[in-house]
């Protein structure tokens, strides 16, 4: 199957390549970067040198489309809907890690978007995680993959809002992400001199574009409107993302029971490993991989239920998870390319 | 004023070393280190090299107490006391920096360390927080220096206990720490390849040795028993402690009220710095220095109030903490030694 | 082909498990640590819980060897060399990552590591650069797997030792490691609050064990007894080492042409990449993989050549040039399980 | 005396406030910064709120001259000397931080970085190496800093030279430094995801602009023409530079006569600390002082001398050195502000 990966400059972009370099039923044929169009891959990612034998092109659907089966789309939010929908109508499968299709409302999307350049095709998409939505994904063609602290509050928390557990108010989530979520941006904040050895939050209370994400999909597992105090914190790490979310269980709980409904729910789950009691996540456990660890410990004294996870966001938390989709959208064994072990230490 | 340092191989040790070197009223005159006891200081530590012109010697507190006037003691909890207690007999002032006098209560240090070797001192021993207990500090001869945790946890979250404006059930406290306040352990975990670009979070719910003391000193301010959610972070840095705390207000409360309770009860402290609304505590902006920077911000969409702060857990968390305090009990200005300028970048 | 990992709790452990787990032609089946033995390999490395699903048991040879084709020897040095004696004279084939086979003189080991424990094996061992001896490795059954440091110092300088293109005297190499190098020793210079953020040469001047290997090497391709002058630094990395090699040329010789030497020696070789001109090896293109990236600049002013490499100890440096050999030696594929990209960023 | 720094929006100028803020004879009046003029500089540098308590203005160095007796200027090369010139027109001193003023010839600076905009006040300025230059500097009023690699090659490294103890031709340096030496620039190989868990050479060969520098000054040491070759790495640290120079001693040196060259070069220097033999100087050891640690290793047996140092870049690579050469110019205690204990862990 002939793949494209349209917007390769980013880290998001880079970490498909890699993906996709390995994978047993994909075969990279495009991969665009404006940037750097006309330069072999293998000069912009000297990682990738013997690995991605291919040249960078310019983003145009119209020329890419009859090349490929399937297009990987890493544009910014708003630059991507226009080219979903050129390759779409061409008959391309594509999967967005844009957030452009995440949203299900188009009036939440403009409020923290800016008007949406394509709401037609909204309701085509299916939200790219597996274990929430697989076998919707594997009748559409166009998946939203979900952004990267989503899917590390999703993945933890779904199961306790569909058995109605926990409150559905008052829940506080704290996230903390390596410096790579934000992208290859140039950013004085983002330089190496200013994030060693730092550490602070940011965009603290409501003012994330992933809060209406996560209240989005929380709202369904409820069945109810949740909203969701949301704390993200950045780490002097290149990778991944720790969540710990606090809620209040609507009867006692213990920590045994409530790592039962973990493995219960994650029981046929490849990807996301409930850990024993006693260990927690660590970025360390998953680095490179498609893993999403969690675990649960309840604080009785306090009635507070505590959801711990771990993640890689260019991996399960983006790339590995539009690869992952993809595998289920095609029919390819849901692991493909995704099985390599996390590169410890 | 003759000073020594009992216990100085450590890091709180080593750091109390840097701070008085630079003190223009303390001499230090004695340094401990039973490991170390017969070399100089400048070759356990060639960090101070031409700096301390001393030789560690061993802890023994009847040939210690005649040559000193003032007393740190950076032992280890339990290990301590008995070192207190000699020193104290023989009329020697004491800042512990172990958790020997922290806690009121007997049962409750019986029941996180194991017996208490010298109750009889508790209550003479005065919490070092000046910020809370200056006029106790200036009349007291032992000093409890107060955890790293603690210390980010109570600076801003005190004002809104004594004044009412929070709920004292719920309260949710969510920390990140550098290594350096395990100490010097030799442990597996702590070993550079297991933590480099590594997070977790660990002692999850009510099991770390701060929470009695939070819950201690947050109940005297609110004036009632309280309960803490507490689960920290280890984070890949060497240096510093980011806590971010989730209360519930009574009363619908705003950021800018938030922070004036904050500018109001921190008007005339030098080292709590409140921040500018939309600035976040960060652990470069306080790295090396006593400050502990403070920061509120309402989620009034969901009623959390979310208190922010950052501390160098070596300096305000432990031996600048401990310097500040010496200064109240002896008489000097507050500051002496403490306004360097954090190490940026 | 049934595959044993003997001594498998270190890193170069850990990284074969990482490595062999997605091997398509070996297949894991012993796996041993004495620390560890009796535990599921995914307790004690939470990294290949869901990837591994053995358990770890204690080294005992002569049951190992019935049950296995080809075992990876990952222990000390002189521990290791029993071991795989009693795994040689069962007909197992080894694949040894200890020094013990890695010197052909006996003299020359017992000078750095004490009394050789099977000086009778070594002559059967080929040393296991397949760059360097493919053939030889074609057809042994004992492969000793070069160190870090010499197979970054020998790719590079190797072919132009062989032209005899420069001095064989004066031959400078400054090295920087990652602190894995070391294994998982638990060292208070190892502590992540001492590595941070620090970087310090060590065994300053013919004091690494490593010295005696690059010269035997260096020697052979010259024809004649070479000394070199290793100046080892330690780097606040966990894998990784980047090598610079100062030389005398013989004759005038131009960046272009030293690039060509380099170009030409590794035309057909997979996992030496000789980089573009202007362009430096770095540990991030390398990081996870079995490349080694080399290139060559001509200070011509001067008459120096200087030879940079960088490489992932980890990988090309101990377990992935060991699986690399491996593969030689069974006759499969030679870059099977290898051909992952690099882990970037 | 009052001060003014010029350019205080880089690593330099944020350090030169640091020190300047607890020196006891210097009072901070201007500090400017174009892209922050107006500003409070604790709105800038959060780290220096309650710390300096001025606002940023603009360069004007008519306005300025009048208002300060010294000035600092931390402006990049070329932007600097008209600077100079007007201040110095003004009868203000001025230690200069950019490479303006370093180089004595005018056809050198042309070379390496245009043409010289002030070139008549070369041969005013003095090299701010109290340990070379210390009488001229008492008698100087424009000090021309040193650069940051300089200082750390030259200070072990002219001993040696001076007594003619070594070889002229061959010197190899091999420096690595933290990314802060590169200052404030957006560059995408600054970003913490590049530089995390990296470390790559750069400008090999005869290519970097210090490298004038360290063959002007070892000239003039050694009485003759030298060329030096020269390989800068950069390492994942903020700051810091670890030099390993390589040398061919004329006549066979040991290990203890080397140290002793050491010591007694620099017996009377508060900031050059020679190591006893078996320590290596370490980024850690220095890590915000002013010390620069030197230590000297014969290897005997390949004829060849090993020199090491360490300093902390933006310390006594920049503006601690420059303060030290202010205090000489103005007549205070040389180490005044300079001798605080190295930031350790």
């Amino acid at each position: 199957m002939r793949v494209a990966v349209i917007g390769a400059s980013g880290y998001t972009g880079l970490e498909l390549l890699r993906i996709l370099s390995r994978h047993p039923e994909f075969e990279l044929c495009v991969v665009t970067s404006e940037q750097r169009a006309g330069a072999a891959v293998g000069d912009g990612f000297p990682s990738l040198r013997g690995i991605v034998d291919l040249d960078f092109e310019a983003n145009d659907p119209a020329a890419i489309a009859p090349r490929v089966d399937i297009a990987f789309t890493a544009l910014p939010h708003a630059a991507s809907a226009p080219t979903v929908m050129a390759l779409r109508k061409a008959g391309v499968r594509v999967v967005d890690l844009s957030a452009d299709f995440r949203l299900k409302s188009v009036d939440t999307y403009t409020r923290w978007y800016g008007e949406h350049p394509a709401p037609a095709l909204i309701d085509t998409a299916v939200y790219g995680l597996p274990e929430l939505y697989r076998e919707r994904l594997a009748k559409t063609e166009l998946v939203a993959v979900p952004g990267c602290y989503p899917t590390s509050v999703l993945l933890p928390l779904v199961p306790f809002l569909k058995q109605g557990l926990v409150a559905t108010d008052g829940i506080v989530v704290d996230s903390k992400s390596g410096v790579s979520g934000a992208g290859r941006k140039l950013d004085e904040s983002f330089l190496f001199a200013e994030l060693d050895d730092n550490c602070y939050s940011y965009k603290v209370g409501n003012q994330h574009r992933h809060v209406p994400e996560m209240e989005q999909e929380a709202g369904f597992a409820a069945g109810s409107d949740i909203s969701v105090t949301f704390v993200p914190h950045l780490l002097p790490t290149t990778r991944g993302i720790v969540t710990t979310i606090y809620l209040r269980p609507n009867a006692p709980l213990s920590t045994e029971r409530a790592n039962r409904v973990l493995r219960e729910a994650y029981a046929h789950e490849r990807f996301v490993r409930v850990l024993p009691e006693g260990q927690t996540p660590s970025l360390a456990s998953v680095r490179g991989s498609n893993f999403c660890d969690v675990a649960a410990v309840c604080d009785e004294r306090a009635n507070t239920l505590i959801l711990l996870s771990a993640l890689d966001n260019l991996v399960k938390g983006a790339s590995g998870g539009a690869v992952q989709s993809a595998n289920v959208m095609c029919g390819f064994p849901e692991h493909s390319a995704l099985l390599e072990a996390p590169l410890v230490p």
